[in-house]
């Protein structure tokens, strides 16, 4: 081994440390522990959390700081630092992942949390408040288990890149397609996560709740493709979209939100690897989006991505250079042990200094300052939470909600839906297909242990008792084997009604797992295509987090209702089920474009450009883009009931002069932050039902550089219950971003031209137009990429080699890697 | 529902049977039940079975015979004719299927069976009087089996479809690319299970011993790639292709080793799923391979092609249609219950009729008559195998040397190897990686309950004492988290000597899972690349059925010797770790090409085609064609020993006039045939190992249509155990068949030229020129595929529709398919 002595103590303490964590959680003794004279233990000290954690780096050796830095932090015992596993998932509520442990007996106090919808159901909602409650139960639920010793106080959450193909595997991860809907939701779920600064137990902001972690920064939605492994993708990404999609929710996420913790990904864009990019984590992250001012703000990798940097990515030169080009670009955590095992090379050779290495740490530690971590819990009521803060009634009813909320409706013919408790009575059901019976399936990806998980088929049974149901599971997604059809037929013909609830699930779509067909397969056609015969009512819920192509479902009549459900999380059975006999009402909208099956066919999955281009074929990505058909469109989602709506801007004039738009901005820190208009929209319930109504207001116009999009979110709001006969209000706020476009160079500008806002998806509900006269304005001057880096346009370590892997293992020179 | 009552009869009693099948296999009662009198059980009428079969047949009703064209036959309980299942599987050992059971007690009889390396591995062996032992023995085992109540006497094996794309999953169950290697090999393949009518059993050919399946017949390579499900996929294939490369190996099947079952498969050939395809099934294989003089052999569909040829392929208009189309073009059997379901509505519609059926079904039962099914058991020999006979000393034996025979060495820098165990002695072993401890990894897919699985950690604790033995897991295949490393580390650091066990296993190689990659992982690398750091010897043993580039463990010195072991079986670590001790010699050879990883990067896995094109940059396929650089070319394996060879036509004559030689062929029925040359080999052994050698004969020539082929394999032998400093010999034959090429309109032809014979990879070792002259000579005319069939150039249903999906399920008369 080329490592030294020093070397392989820090392995050991490493590997001791990672079994100590495994143990439970516990916080340092700051009262009479060997650290309680270090200004780290001094709660009084000084506002600033950085102060605090430079007097704790400052009495640490280098080997020490070194073993900081991985994800499975051993803690310095000498000290009396505690052991701290930084590694905490909780994208829909506290997740199995290595900081978290579920207590064994999960029947037992900590053996289940609330486990809501995963993110692109609760994206389908459409509602931001509702986020904010999500997330603030996510937060109390992991403050619990932490003071019971059983999670961190940073969690690795949101996945908050746009769901931009839809074969990728962790698209359910996110909430759509949308960067402004990302942008937005996020927003709402860093607050509730993080708490602000008013919020019960900050303390004035003296303390965050938890650390929120906003990944995969950034062009990260390549799972496996053709050859393109996520570990050694080279995202090929132009300014112009990386600014306009790929970042906004990022953005969001550190200038706006002041997100606590970003995840570098593992991908490369633009040659180079982005745990390894500089200019990314320090030139646009901490510099351009104000980020540093947040002191206590760190970056980890994606699980071994400093790793990736040497190989497969062959960015570095050798392991050392691997981790030491990470460090000093901005990643201050290493999940994995590569940071542990080749800092010390790195930094023998001159590599990385004890610099470097403090401002990794300074950040690190100022964050566990800022969750209380050295202070006493007297001081901090989020310590005392416990046991009776998990699982709470309110908490079960939200995950209820939010899966109701996150049901879209797609087809209702001669409104087969809903299908009332009165008319069900006396009714045999049949629930068929291979989500009908659900369980965790409901959960989708990176979850925990629910208190339950009810399936369509224990709500049905529920409902009508279990006698009047029949059930079958489904033609499962891989192989057509029709021996299993026998039960569908049995339950089908003895039944009055069927109910089909299919798709795809995470055994097509995962991490890792990216999918090579968005159509239904061959094998679920044929079984719903023989039920539609029977002329029996025939409700299908298409479920899982992609989009398949339900066009011949839609042709089909004998398809009554067809609804969308995703992965609605502990309690979607009963949410779907309750929308389904209109006990709920559906309100949900498509946060993603359903693209029809032939879409992929001419779409390159690492093709990372947005916009069409009629000379290869390319028919462009998202709403805004994409130029062919869809099956069902971004926003799409009927009701029971009808809707007229009224809607006008705030201002009566109908030209506005960009010149004084942006004077009038004092005061505001960020020209695309400052206010524009306020619209506020009336929306008539004129039918029989009460239902939510989600207010979607889209820009429309030709201005700015070219092509123009079809269109843009810019705006939107969910009105809860609107009685029959009654009105709603909602509030479109929009800023002087919301009218901006991106130009090639990456700089958001505000153009004169026409401009058009438009209520909904379809085309006259409510329509504003106005103008914007005088001269462009740039409102935000884009940190353009320093040339000549490498890996940047010509470089010395070849493009292409992702696409299949590596040629050889010699670069150029004919020197081997792997002796280097 | 749209079927009748006497359909939903139909279904009722298939799901009777089927649970019927699960319970033990049985024979029926000839002696004194309800069939005694019917011709069927009259061993004494005929040795045409099918005159018996037609008189069982001919007592049965039509919806009896619908019932029993289901792999999971329900028999005929009023006549006494017992349930039985078809599906039985068997690919390197009898295998866990419907129709194999073991004890569920697996340390009791019939708890276990012989499972020998996958076909890559024994394909890499080129010795075909193993392949014809092995399969011996497993048709002994499964008689044995049978003969207890717990197997079929079909099975449906081999696949023996040419592993033509790297990427493919299924490509370890295969022998290897070259479609004359997998003739050869299939020949011995059957011969062993059916048992030639010489054997001993078989009571001068009266009785087959197991009836085998060629399957995928034919076209069949693509499990899932890039929107392509194997389910949908139609490969475009030309008739040169196809007769050239894709066809041999059934060829070999059905007109020379006359096996006695076929099985249709997923995919379209160009436009017309195979398994309705008249031509394919009839014109080719019955007649033009004059299959349908082994009266009794039948096609099976895949498990469920029938339902394919409805949804996803959309060829046939009804569910009906599809399944009369593929009745009627020689689908005798459905793996499945379309035709159970959907034949009563044909029949009912006019589609198919009782003479259609009963072709069928009398074939289906004329191969049960061959297999004694209705006969006494005391007539037949091989109904008194029993448990005695299953995992027998020498079976294991066996087992334990096809795995040596089929381990390649491929580098071998400074005589690394052979690391004797007087060398071992007294040091400490570092056996690593994510094979080291393999147990079931070794069997691949389609395997049953081994007698024992000896891992290569197992055989190192076996030679050294475990406490001379350190062990550690590698990084896994999918994501490179560097935690798992430390072990790793711990172990190499306190060891003398490193083996490395990598590569792929099943879980990126499988049924339905092609792979996206073939280079080694960057973790793999990675470890494998600081191993190579530590200047102890270090072996890399390669693993899993396709290939992954090794070039870069080519290229660094600190890896001493390669080898790859494929999926080895039952005994693989002893017989890999006896090789590594010099127990064993290497004398295995590469199946396959191993391609660099980048070669993926220019191939469409959906291009049929092998030829090269210098237009689109396509680099062409197999060792054949391909004509970039590989990293280790077919047929590469290196040996402890060094050999000279002598090779020479038996004939004196250089030059042979090709009217003679055809006119020199009365009295053999095929042509190509025709024996052309004996060319004798003698090998010298010049160096100081005992070893087998496999000679590889290979034609070289610029000699009918162009482009011509790099070299073509037209022979090969394994010569075994030739000592240090003896000579050992190989008899060479060759046909006319084997220095012919196929024109463009798919015939065998014999062209004037200069030829010549290459013995081994290398030039130099020995070669034989000879010119031909006269006139080309069709030596075998193709009978083409009907112009104008559905699917066959411009046809109804629209091409394309298979790349990523299907667009909407109408047609172009906007009628949908799920409603008709």
């Amino acid at each position: 081994m080329a490592r030294s002595s020093t070397l392989l103590l820090l392995a050991s303490l490493a590997l001791l440390s990672r079994h100590a964590a495994l143990a439970n959680f516990s916080f340092p003794d700051c009262i009479s522990g060997p650290l309680a004279n270090n200004s780290v233990c001094n709660a009084s000290l000084d506002t600033d959390p950085t102060t605090r954690a430079k007097a704790l780096v400052s009495v640490l050796t280098t080997a020490e700081k070194i073993n900081a830095t991985i994800s499975t932090s051993p803690g310095v015992p000498r000290l009396g630092l505690s052991a701290y596993e930084w590694w905490n998932e909780g994208l829909h509520g506290i997740a199995d992942s290595p900081g978290v442990t579920f207590n064994s007996d999960n029947a037992s106090e900590f053996g289940s949390a609330t486990s809501f919808p995963q993110p692109i159901t609760m994206g389908a909602a459409f509602d931001d408040d509702l986020i904010y409650a999500v997330a603030t139960v996510v937060s109390t639920e992991a403050r619990a288990f932490s003071n019971n010793g059983r999670a961190g106080l940073d969690y690795w959450t949101p996945n908050i890149n746009p769901f931009r193909d839809p074969r990728w595997g962790r698209g359910q991860e996110t909430p759509g397609e949308d960067p402004f809907h990302l942008s937005s939701y996020v927003k709402s779920l860093i607050a509730g996560l993080q708490g602000t600064d008013d919020a019960e137990g900050s303390v004035n902001g003296t303390y965050k709740k938890v650390v929120s972690t906003c990944k995969h920064f950034a062009g990260y939605d390549v799972e496996s493709w053709d050859g393109n492994y996520r570990y050694q993708f080279d995202a090929s990404i132009s300014t112009q979209d990386m600014v306009e999609y790929y970042l906004p929710s990022f953005q969001a996420c550190a200038r706006d939100a002041k997100v606590g913790a970003f995840m570098c990904s593992y991908n490369a864009v633009n040659g180079v690897p982005t745990c390894a990019d500089d200019w990314l984590l320090n030139d646009v992250l901490r510099d351009h989006w104000n980020w540093s001012a947040t002191t206590e703000g760190w970056v980890t990798s994606d699980c071994d991505a400093v790793q990736n940097v040497f190989l497969p990515h062959r960015w570095a030169d050798s392991r050392a250079a691997a981790a030491a080009a990470s460090l000093k670009a901005g990643t201050d955590l290493n999940c994995g042990t590569y940071y542990s095992h080749h800092l010390g090379e790195a930094y023998d050779q001159g590599l990385v200094n004890d610099t470097d290495l403090d401002t990794a740490l300074t950040r690190l530690y100022s964050s566990l300052v800022r969750l209380g971590f050295f202070d006493s819990a007297d001081d901090q009521p989020y310590r005392s939470l416990g046991w009776e803060d998990v699982n709470t009634p309110e908490a079960q009813t939200l995950a209820y909600l939010a899966s109701v909320e996150g049901t879209v409706l797609l087809k209702n013919t001669n409104n087969t839906l809903p299908l009332t408790t009165d008319q069900l009575q006396g009714k045999t059901v049949a629930v068929l297909g291979d989500w009908a019976a659900a369980t965790t399936q409901m959960q989708g990806s990176y979850y925990g242990v629910a208190p339950y998980l009810n399936s369509p088929l224990y709500a049905v049974q529920q409902l009508l008792g279990s006698d009047n149901v029949l059930y079958s599971a489904g033609p499962s997604y891989g192989d057509p084997t029709t021996n299993s059809w026998d039960t569908i037929w049995e339950a089908a013909d003895a039944a009055d009604v069927l109910l089909y609830f299919g798709g795809i699930d995470d055994s097509v779509e995962s991490e890792g797992n990216d999918r090579v067909s968005i159509a239904w397969t061959g094998a679920q056609l044929d079984v719903i295509g023989e039920l539609a015969l029977s002329g029996k009512p025939l409700v299908v819920v298409q479920m899982g987090g992609g989009q398949v192509d339900s066009s011949p479902l839609l042709a089909n009549p004998g398809v009554g209702a067809l609804l969308w459900g995703g992965y609605p999380g502990q309690d979607g059975g009963p949410a779907i089920v309750d929308v389904i006999t209109g006990q709920q009402a559906p309100a949900g909208r498509l946060p993603l474009t359903q693209y029809p099956a032939g879409y992929i066919a001419n779409v390159s999955m690492t093709d990372m450009s947005l916009r069409p281009d009629e000379a290869s074929g390319f028919p462009g990505r998202t709403y805004r883009w994409y130029d062919g058909e869809a099956v069902f469109p971004f926003g799409y989602g009927l009701h029971y009931t009808t809707f007229t709506a009224e809607m006008s801007l705030s201002s009566s004039t109908k030209s506005f002069d960009i010149a004084s738009l942006t004077s009038n901005c004092t005061g505001v820190e960020y020209l695309d932050l400052c206010p524009f208009a306020s619209v506020p929209v009336t929306v008539h319930n004129t039918g029989n039902t009460l239902s939510d109504y989600v207010a979607l207001l889209f820009l429309k116009g030709e201005f700015g550089p070219t092509p123009y999009p079809l269109k843009t979110l810019v705006a939107y709001q969910r009105a809860h219950n609107i009685s029959a006969g009654s009105a709603g209000t909602a509030t479109l706020n929009l800023t002087l971003g919301s009218l901006s476009r991106v130009d090639e160079d990456g700089n958001r500008v505000l153009y004169p031209g026409s401009y058009s806002l438009e209520l909904d998806i379809e085309p006259g509900l409510a329509v504003v137009n106005f103008t914007l006269t005088g001269q462009e304005t740039v409102l935000d001057q884009w940190p353009t990429a320093p040339t000549g880096r490498k890996g940047s346009g010509t470089t010395e370590v070849g493009e292409g080699y992702f696409v299949g892997g590596y040629g050889t293992m010699n670069d150029a020179s004919g020197q081997s890697y792997l002796s280097s």
